[in-house]
């Protein structure tokens, strides 16, 4: 699995945010030497207090460690620390755990191909404290040898979903964005719910687990559209579209009488009348794929 | 918990669609003497071969049991059907499963106070398959000694999820209401992410276990998130809507460049956006439920 000693594979970590952070202690409770970098270097005097190296430049992060993982707010703050030092950056294994676009991801890619550097490029779906536990699922793309190389110490961050996933480096930001679209589209629908049901009084923290539970109900409707996704074939073995288009009026109505927002509701009820035009009134919802897959007006 | 025999309590269905016919089969399976109507008579002929009584009219299903189950499209056709039968409803219990919204459900139950029948809203929490199964959540809000006199007929159709919420007639709807929008949220960034995978040829089905492991996770979201929207404290223990604003961008560009719809990234970014510029830039994602709970522009 690994040509190096995973108990005592030194690694540096640049960038010491919210997640930086969490990353590099997850390093060191795992037995990492770990030296870390932050701009604002006060960031970094909890890890030093527990163990860390300080790195007094980017240049001595990178020179400290064959592997360098990389987190900051975005690619440009990526490319403004690396490319004065492209020199010492030679041989080493860089993973970018930065969240980017696939585009990002793989103009980084070719730049690090340029300057003689293994890439890798990572995305965590996970927040911060659950870095180190199987609830952090973290997927990479790049080179398969260099992930495998390096897979010892990467799985300090989150053994259960440390993913490998493609040669492409535009994978792993294109996976992170179609999950967080997922993310915004449960916490969103939830929050529309909290505050229709806050106009009764009814707490969030009552409405949470029954909200918990019909999400759980809801993998299993993705687990049942996907085939039909890929297939192009959407029959209504549950609810139809025009039962689907029916329903959401009422939500939006419901929002409307009660005075909270009906951005949503009407959004989604406009996706789905024009998936009922395009001829999918029989449908079942998963048809609204292609609404999906229209670029925007 | 009932002062009938469960197990011989009749009930009579109105409305065999999709899901009146799940319901009337549950009933049936569970051993109720169950009585069927539907406008268009042909979707009663299964439901006959296997025991159910047909009614010739909507009066002789009322007359056949205490106990009268409606689901059909909307409380237009529930009004259309009972209005002209008002007087032979005395006595009876009404349970009306139809799709709504809370104020459609108060109205009715007036109505129903009206012309002396007992009147119990409700919510069904599930497609016509998972009826009478642990998957199915069926919500009912009402008096709730005519729910407990009829409970153990009513768990025919999920015996796990029946649930009792309040006297008031319109929560059922409402919570209905607020769990399809969640259902709507999720199936949507779930097709988002199909739709953006799919221009890298990556299959739904292959999508679909990590977009549920990551649907799975955000649970453990909203339960963190609840608590913040009683208190209306949204401190960033994870990430500040900042980093969400960015993401967000990066998934509208993403989908720009790719040519898919950026629409619902763009709608959820334009909601944090509000949300920052109300002040809430190192707020964590709870703080958007100020921008749900404002009525639309
Ligand atoms: N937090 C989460 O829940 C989460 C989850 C998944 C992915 N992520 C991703 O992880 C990355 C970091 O997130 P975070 O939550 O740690 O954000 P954060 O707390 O805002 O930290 C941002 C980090 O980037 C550094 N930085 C920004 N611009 C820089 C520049 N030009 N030069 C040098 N350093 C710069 C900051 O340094 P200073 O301290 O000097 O400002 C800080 O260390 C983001 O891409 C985010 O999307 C975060
Ligand atoms: N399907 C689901 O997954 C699901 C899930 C939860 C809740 N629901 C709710 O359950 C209700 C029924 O849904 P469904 O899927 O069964 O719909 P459906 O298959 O379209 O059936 C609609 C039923 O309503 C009857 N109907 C409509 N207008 C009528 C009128 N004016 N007079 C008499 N009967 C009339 C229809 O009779 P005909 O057969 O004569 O047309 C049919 O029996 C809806 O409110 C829906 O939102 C459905």
């Amino acid at each position: 699995m690994s040509n190096t000693n995973a108990a005592q594979a030194p690694v540096s970590v640049i960038g010491l945010g919210l997640m930086g952070q969490a990353l590099a202690a997850a390093f060191l409770k795992a037995g990492h030497p770990t030296t870390v970098w932050n701009r604002t270097a006060a960031k970094a005097d909890q890890l030093v207090s527990e163990g860390a190296t300080r790195a007094g430049s980017v240049a001595d992060a990178i020179a400290a460690s064959p592997l360098v993982v990389l987190c900051v707010t975005d690619y440009g703050a990526v490319r403004e620390l690396l490319d004065p030092l492209a020199g010492s950056l030679k041989g080493k294994v860089v993973v970018n755990l930065t969240t980017g676009t696939s585009t990002q991801a793989r103009e980084t890619a070719e730049w690090a191909a340029g300057v003689e550097t293994t890439y890798l490029d990572g995305a965590i779906m996970a927040i911060p404290p659950d870095i180190a536990t199987d609830a952090a699922v973290l997927l990479y793309s790049g080179p398969k040898a260099a992930f495998e190389e390096h897979e010892a110490t990467l799985r300090a961050l989150g053994a259960a979903g440390t993913t490998y996933l493609d040669t492409d480096h535009g994978l792993s930001a294109l996976y992170d964005m179609s999950l967080l679209g997922i993310m915004w589209g449960v916490l969103n629908g939830f929050l529309q719910g909290a505050a229709l049901l806050g106009t009764a009084k009814v707490k969030a923290t009552t409405f949470a687990p029954l909200a918990n539970t019909m999400i759980n109900v809801i993998t299993e409707y993705v687990t049942a559209y996907a085939p039909q996704i890929d297939e192009g074939k959407y029959p209504a073995g549950d609810a139809t579209m025009t039962v689907h288009q029916d329903a959401m009026e009422h939500l939006a109505e419901e929002s409307e009488t009660l005075g909270i927002s009906a951005e949503m509701p009407r959004f989604f009820k406009a996706l789905a009348d024009r998936a009922v035009a395009d001829g999918h009134a029989d449908s079942g919802y998963a048809a609204m794929i292609e609404q999906f897959r229209k670029p925007s007006a």
